[in-house]
């Protein structure tokens, strides 16, 4: 299937007037961004150059028009086919103004009589420039208010678009073409860790363009650890192994998880699978647009700990799930606090998670976007049982 | 050959006594880290999951013992194996408190009477956690005065130990024999896209753990950028490209890069690749413990552009050169300006760049370890000649 890649020039102006009216209602006369998943998101810029933390990157959005690119050099030519207006650009790293001056003047000359800067400095961002030059740019700029948009950034970027869920469904199709041929390859005996260079490998040759994040674990009866890179570990009959990945096409994540055993599994593996896929259609149950982030949450957790006390927020991952898009995790969370509501567009993972037996974990992963009425799942879903490798 | 994977405790032990040493020298009760690289540095806690920018993670390194761990809960069965103490948890993401409390709490029980906490607030760094909870912090800790650790941290991680160095020396002898091998099986015709999914399917086949970062372009004669990812051109006779990977074993990368050319290269392009060479050489004739990041600067500098301002400070690049290690890019910088003295032990890229012709812009890139006497090549040295696919 030929997907296409990038975005039309229409989309970023649409991402940016959404943003625009955000800044009127605030009485914001410009946004300052450092990050790389909002530069991106409002110019296309897309490079995996971020991985280095030497120089600073950023862009200032004013009330009206293409966002102001304040970039190194180095970033020109890429940024120059990206939605931006003016780029003013330093030979970064500098000795003593790595290009603190350039963003001052940015500022400065974007702000009106209201003088409030807007900025990210909520839940799930943080600023990526050295600390040092913020507080000398702050110290600056005395006589501007600094007013935090971000929910205002995450409810926008939680909407998407058509052209951004073909994407997230091109992705998630793929990695679930993965999965399913995975018990075809996988035996007793491999290690862990070359089970985990295959995945990658066929992920590769099934039209990923990269395997981000793959963690996962393996154990007698169960894996305690959903974060770790693999170790050397034989799988041995018996094992119940999980992998959980974020595989990205054009920018585009997919994140989700599938369990197996090899050769048979205990009764309370088998039935934490049950209860993880019950705690998953409970919450697909109720999925459509006006409920809830926390909705979700207690939909899944009704099943998975009946006789939890009501208010208490539940297990070690904190959360059963949340956005998905550009990052690996986006807002919101399902968690009991999360009261944000779902709307058509949002893509989501429902991600249940439960102790059972010796203190294992187990966590089960699905991908979806919702519709008008309804939802669209990403992933193939997951089989009740546990799928036990012969 | 078999590698050893991971680090003895003795290592995090030095590596957390130098740290405590310089923090003694300052004055400084206790050091407070947010971000990856150094988390990773001081306890051996690596994981992906850093990818998603849900939660904010902190160590506290204390006056004396071991780190303190200030973590979601999630994080806490692999932290449970790194080098820490005590382990502060709590289940993240939290509607109000995201580990604020606790991060104060342990600070506070960990000042003396010098009141002085070490941060990291300089050049390449940035705090990882939403600004709105570093202000809170700060503004709940009046009494303590924030001390810039940064030059201390990053003298400290330039230093390689010979385990290090050895993970350095694996990867990037894998990603050399992966290059050496790739005019066997690139041809005209294929589109870039294709190949760089083919280089990262090799180079996981040949041991990498990840193709963390890869990026490039060709053109008929150049290319003019370096930090974007593969477009669909196919690559045609006359075309110049250029692949330029991060690849990781077991947390370390390898960070160079390698120019060809389809079937015939301008003379343009084959004296430019010659100068780089040329370039390269004369960094390394001088590279020994002593000289400075500036010297290897100049070095190259004179053979690039033997007509520039001796105060002009080079490219569009910004340098010609930085450290290598747990991140694609550490430092130094082998800028006009980094009087950094090179020590043996520093893993570093020599990278001199060009441009010539019709605005086409060449990179080359090497990576090294300083040694007592000058230096071992960790990639294995690049043709003088632009190599010719046939």
């Amino acid at each position: 299937m030929h997907m296409e890649r990038g975005f039309t020039s229409e989309e970023f102006e649409q991402r940016c007037q959404r943003i625009q009216k955000a800044m009127h209602n605030r009485d914001v006369d410009a946004l300052l961004l450092s990050s790389e998943a909002e530069i991106r998101y409002f110019t296309g810029f897309m490079t995996q150059f971020w991985q280095s933390p030497t120089r600073p990157w950023f862009i200032l959005i004013p009330a009206d028009g293409k966002p102001i690119a304040i970039i190194p050099t180095i970033g020109v030519p890429l940024m120059q086919d990206c939605y931006v207006g003016d780029i003013k650009s330093w030979p970064s790293p500098a000795e003593d103004d790595d290009g603190i001056s350039l963003v001052y003047d940015a500022i400065t000359s974007h702000m009106g009589s209201k003088s409030r800067l807007g900025m990210l400095m909520g839940r799930e961002t943080a600023i990526r420039m050295p600390l040092a030059d913020l507080d000398r740019l702050r110290a600056r700029l005395t006589d501007i208010e600094w007013v935090n948009m971000t929910t205002d950034v995450q409810h926008i970027r939680m909407i998407k678009s058509p052209a951004e869920i073909a994407k997230s469904r091109h992705v998630c199709g793929m990695v679930s073409s993965v999965f399913a041929d995975l018990p075809n390859w996988v035996t007793a005996g491999l290690p862990l860790r070359e089970l985990f260079r295959e995945f990658k490998i066929r992920a590769l040759q099934a039209g990923i363009d990269d395997v981000s994040y793959l963690v996962g674990s393996a154990g007698p009866g169960g894996y305690f650890d959903i974060i770790a890179p693999p170790d050397g570990r034989m799988l041995a009959a018996g094992d119940v192994f999980m992998l959980d990945t974020g595989c990205i096409w054009d920018g585009y994540f997919s994140d989700f998880d599938r369990n197996f055993a090899i050769g048979h599994a205990t009764d309370d593996a088998k039935s934490a699978h049950h209860q993880l896929y019950d705690a998953t259609e409970a919450a697909l149950d109720i999925l459509k647009p006006g409920i809830t982030a926390s909705d979700l949450f207690h939909a899944m957790d009704n099943i998975l700990r009946p006789d939890a006390d009501p208010d208490d927020g539940g297990g070690d991952v904190g959360r059963y799930g949340h956005g998905l898009g550009t990052q690996l995790t986006e807002t919101p969370s399902h968690t009991i606090w999360d009261k944000t509501v779902i709307e058509a567009g949002m893509a989501l993972t429902i991600e249940p998670s439960i102790i059972y037996g010796d203190g294992f974990l187990m966590v089960a992963e699905e991908n979806l976007v919702v519709t008008k009425d309804g939802f669209e799942l990403l992933s193939y879903r997951a089989d009740r049982d546990l799928p036990i490798i012969a």
